[in-house]
């Protein structure tokens, strides 16, 4: 098709051509990645925003476009003229491997972390890697809750921040965030070395954009560049917010290091390590400490190194302080990326929008986190081999099977964020007691009298859902009793399935029970005031943690009556007993599960006395914490405790039973859980089934030993 | 710079030139629009996705890309080859009004339309036009939940759907959508004149994605293109799913026509209204009738004139219906827009990913619509005046006043979703009765007992988060005695702040009853089993609605007790007293609030008598519907029902107690509302403050005859 013609044709079709595709290049941005940015040979679809043509990026390597605060000096922005046609930036391949560091200690930035996950999650097309820089508390919330999340193509890497504190606790900081705020300066030493390039987040932000996007910015980084910030949304580097306010030295307005890009192999290419740590030494000879922990030191690198830095649009991190100068970026903006919560009010920050950004924070901190247990179509092999094995058991059920709501609730693997709220373990005393309980929502009202009831540590377990644990903090923070308690440790099962799954809960409770002996209580029960004192007198004296196996007996009251005056003795609970306001505990419907505590022989007591099982026997008692666990199988309500009594019985544990110790249940009415099941027949039926099955485990286990509890169960009696 | 030649040189040079040229067009899609684009000369950010390159439009009007159907014989698709550089489609403008229309029938479509417009306004960052075609119904609950919404930036327009039948009505249709199903091919006739485009959404779709994505898809259309369509994603139109299966004609697999782009101006132009009736006419010679309603007609049009459809990419509508061919879409697709539940299953259809969808709709079936009341940044007046005379006045607040959350709580305006759950009103009777009355979610269990106890008709106002109306959803559905009710009619009331807004929750169940009289009760209250009778036949003895203004007092009992055996007659009630089994409600802590009934008189009794109002009584009254309203400004608990009698009293209703009736308090946990606040001083005091306010707009007005009630507060007495 071409035209023939002379050499001298040639060389001017040649240089058109050569100037054609220059002008071509430069308006496609010429990207040699594109098709590499397809490699699996995917065909996107319309919308692909997987392979667009990058911006220009001038000769001074720096970017230029539209998303800077306006008229702002500072270097590094986007060109407001050509903005408008700017394209999308170019996204990373479909399945590529996405990594974010995180800095996280203590209970509560762990509440916090996991509403910034939320929001990652949401939103993320990719798979991604988390690498948790944690403290001994938050590991231990967070490996739980991972772990029992269950999140299809999300890792997780964790990584000892005590053992980063020698590589920075030379250095006086004044910020909020302490020895945890300038951890983020060693990530690129504690990183695995092959890892080439990381997003690091603050706890503190709240995605409201998919972090591709994000991570597609690297793609504009010139050689020399190996930082990626937005400039910093207030005045503080200027230095003219008070009278000798002497901030650390930045480069204009500086930056703000709650959302970096940080590309780590050509940081350790340069020498970070050596970098931050000559200029810090040399600032703190004038300054006394870093004011904004590691972003002082950050900006003082930045300061002395321009070109290490690349300057991201300012939607990537919209600065919710005090004296934020946010509204620039935000007015403007089509679309807000991330939000950041930088003051120390953090969403309770004053700011005439605030209302708009805290609705952002306020749907992942409800939002249901199960719902994020979802695959990514077309990337392969996502699924944690834990939970390809749960969806093995699951595809197995029958769902035609009338008890099949009861077996996919027990296959059920409940999200658990243990010690949800602030907690001081109980310091090791050789006889003390944790009083272990499950609830619900409805059953909140109950735990300040408990409160009053039980001086001593307790293990909690709620079942709620994400809204929920939110009304649940904020009833704790109420209540001046509650918030008194700090040997209150409360964790959070989060409800999936119909059926309320008691004894996971009991025994999520009692696994975080960390002094020798637990008190195996419901929440419906109040103590006797002396109870905590009388237990570990009673431990001691019978020698128990030597001497005896054996499981310590509370009996069990209960009364009708709304309104109740506690009986402060065994006297003044003998004569309620007598006078009709109070009954041994389920005296009418059920005789059977508290039969066996001797009532009778209780009244006259004055030494702890053996009692024998029996059937359906269901009392409170207080055992070591390594005691066998419930049995998971029983789930909604009936013969959850009985089944438990069976194993310590078949496990050899003597029966106890104290004469000064008692527990009252008090009236409530029924719990929804209760009452939507009570009255099914299916559900007596597969009550039933259980039963059965969980007997033939107990004969496989304990062999003729097992056969009384059989025998017992073929009499002929109402279900629990 | 260009090299001098020759004419022929020069020839060569301009052939490459355009050639050059071409491809260069070909590459870009030589979009002139894209100035035009950001007519505001705003500044997009670095991903602006509003102004990039469009796909190239081939000669014959159809779009080639990457999308559809794999291996897929059906036109209008986009090639999967070039697709992985497919820029990102052209969004209209940040302010532009994007125009969505919906039909929407009855109590569930209703509950259904929500999630959908939920998702819609997640999403979105345009302002948003709904025109919803409603029957009665339907219209009834969305205008109440759109006016207390306020949502910015949403306008909604109503069309009468009975209007439109006699159109469709001639249309034999087997479709479950019926009639309703029918009325999208009406729209460009009723819609109005000036609005050219249009995107027409089923119920049952749930967006992924912002609509403006699906609204950029309109300059894709040729100039004869008129609607765009997503292909059909199961089997049916090729009329091979069984032997004699006969659908209607079809391009192929056919379209569906739950997500549609209706470019409304040219469907006028082209006589669409004709083109449709004849068409269908034409079929229904020789097919009895649609099977798929609407959808079934518009690919009969499409077949004849296949000029007129833009097909649109797959994930625009991910069809799950049983048979459905969706993974072929979105196993491929980097990102899904809008899930379609098009089984007759909905969201409980089977498929091995629906899990992965249901997500989704989850999500946002449980997520908070307060969270959705936000503006959109840089787009001007999009607050309706009600929302900003809200807003003046709550910023008008002082927020060091103690009693700031008393005052903001008033002035809240809830989100309210009046006949959540399908409801019969009842049938009109002159003498009939609503019982009225509010709870929230620990109340739930109240519910069946209260059906048993009056057969009559109901109006309950439920203060639930928006998961919580879900949970209520299902605890109806499962229990047998309340679905067999249908005229209880449920309102949900949205909770939005610290403060049970008990009087605002009353008057929203008031002003739904439909029957001339109202028993205004509590939840925890259950009647006499004879009442509901004894009251109409009192109200019809005593002539009420023509002779008298009165208030009937229904004396109000306690049991303490738990577990208790409700009395059938006085007689028994009396008995139940003297036993000390029963007391006068709350006779123990608040005994003026009952003590006008004159519970002595009552014992005796044989025929209504009168009694005097007295400072704090606050009975139980059948009243008729059209009585004054609770007084909004008594938030969380007390002296919210004593304002109401005083109300009444001044309004010179005389207060009438019937010898036979009874209503008995049931003992419970004190809720979570009540325990928070009923301790603290704040409360009290604000409680008095509210007070004062309450009588000094009672004496404007009522003047001097308001003076009684302001002397009566003024005795010492402690506050309900």
């Amino acid at each position: 098709m071409l035209p023939r013609g002379r050499p001298r044709a040639l060389g001017a079709a040649a240089l058109l051509l050569l100037l054609l595709l220059l002008i071509g290049f430069f308006l496609l941005g010429g990207d040699p990645e594109c098709e590499r940015l397809e490699p699996d040979g995917r065909a996107g679809d319309l919308g692909c925003p997987r392979c667009p043509l990058t911006p220009r990026v001038p000769s001074d390597g720096r970017l230029r476009g539209a998303s800077a605060l306006h008229g702002d000096p500072l270097a590094g922005h986007w060109d407001h003229n050509r903005s408008a046609c700017d394209p999308w930036p170019q996204l990373p391949p479909k399945c590529e491997l996405l990594h974010v560091a995180i800095v996280c200690a203590g209970h509560n930035s762990s509440r916090e972390v996991i509403t910034l996950v939320k929001s990652l999650l949401f939103y993320r097309k990719n798979p991604l890697h988390l690498h948790l820089v944690t403290d001994a508390v938050a590991r231990n919330i967070l490996e739980t809750l991972f772990r029992t999340w269950m999140v299809p193509a999300l890792g997780v890497s964790f990584y000892h921040a005590d053992q980063l504190k020698p590589q920075i606790s030379w250095i006086p900081n004044k910020h909020y965030s302490g020895l945890y705020g300038l951890m983020k300066l060693v990530l690129p030493g504690i990183l695995p070395p092959g890892l080439a390039r990381v997003i690091v987040l603050d706890t503190d932000v709240t995605f409201a954009s998919d972090i591709a996007e994000l991570w597609a910015l690297f793609a504009h980084f010139s050689d020399k560049q190996v930082i990626g910030l937005v400039e910093n949304q207030s005045d503080w580097y200027l230095g003219n917010l008070w009278k000798n306010h002497r901030p650390w030295p930045a480069l204009g307005r500086g930056f703000n290091t709650g959302v970096i890009l940080l590309w780590l192999d050509r940081l350790r290419q340069v020498g970070w390590e050596q970098m931050w740590k000559l200029t810090a030494q040399r600032e703190l000879l004038t300054l006394a400490a870093t004011s904004l922990a590691d972003q002082d030191i950050f900006n003082a690198v930045i300061k002395e190194h321009p070109e290490l830095v690349q300057p991201l649009p300012c939607v990537w991190n919209v600065q919710l302080s005090d004296h934020t100068r946010a509204e620039h970026c935000y007015s403007e903006a089509a679309d807000l990326k991330v939000i950041h919560w930088n003051s120390p009010k953090k969403v309770r920050v004053k700011n005439k929008h605030a209302g708009f950004f805290r609705n952002f924070y306020l749907t992942f901190l409800g939002y249901d986190g199960n719902l994020l247990r979802r695959e990514l179509f077309g990337c392969p092999s996502q699924t944690l081999p834990e939970a390809e094995q749960l969806q093995r058991a699951l595809a197995q059920l029958d769902e035609e099977d009338a008890c099949f709501e009861f077996r996919q609730q027990q296959l059920t693997v409940h999200r658990v964020h243990i010690t949800f709220l602030p907690h001081k373990p109980p310091p090791p005393r050789p006889h003390d007691i944790t009083l272990v309980a499950q609830l619900s929502m409805d059953r909140l009202q109950m735990l300040e009298a408990l409160c009053r009831h039980w001086p001593g540590p307790m293990s909690l377990a709620l079942y709620l859902t994400d809204a929920e644990a939110q009304q649940f903090l904020h009833f704790v923070e109420a209540s001046p009793v509650l918030s008194a308690r700090q040997d209150v440790a409360y964790h959070v099962v989060y409800r999936e399935g119909p059926l309320y799954p008691v004894n996971q809960l009991r025994n999520v409770a009692l696994a975080q029970a960390l002094t020798p002996y637990v008190f195996l209580s419901d929440i419906d029960f109040l103590p006797a005031y002396s109870l905590y004192d009388y237990l570990r007198a009673s431990i001691e004296q019978l020698e128990l943690g030597s001497r005896r196996k054996a499981a310590l007996v509370v009996p069990a009251f209960e009364t009708l009556r709304y309104r109740f005056t506690f009986p402060s003795s065994k006297a003044e609970l003998l004569a309620l007993l007598d006078s009709g306001s109070l009954y041994a505990f389920r005296y009418h419907e059920w005789p059977q599960g508290h039969a066996p505590t001797d009532y009778a022989r209780w009244r006259e007591a004055q030494a702890p006395y053996r009692v024998q099982w029996a059937a359906d026997y269901e009392p409170y008692v207080v055992v070591p914490r390594d005691c066998p666990r419930y049995d998971p199988r029983f789930v909604g309500f009936g013969w959850n405790k009985v089944a438990h009594i069976v194993e310590l019985d078949a496990q050899e544990f003597e029966l106890l039973v104290l004469p000064e110790a008692f527990t009252i249940h008090l009236p409530h009415a029924p719990s929804l859980d209760i009452s939507r099941f009570r009255s099914s027949s299916t559900y007596r039926d597969c009550l039933q089934a259980l039963k059965e099955e969980f007997h033939q485990d107990l004969s496989r286990r304990y062999g003729a030993a097992a056969l009384k509890y059989l025998t017992a169960l073929q009499q002929p009696r109402s279900p629990a």
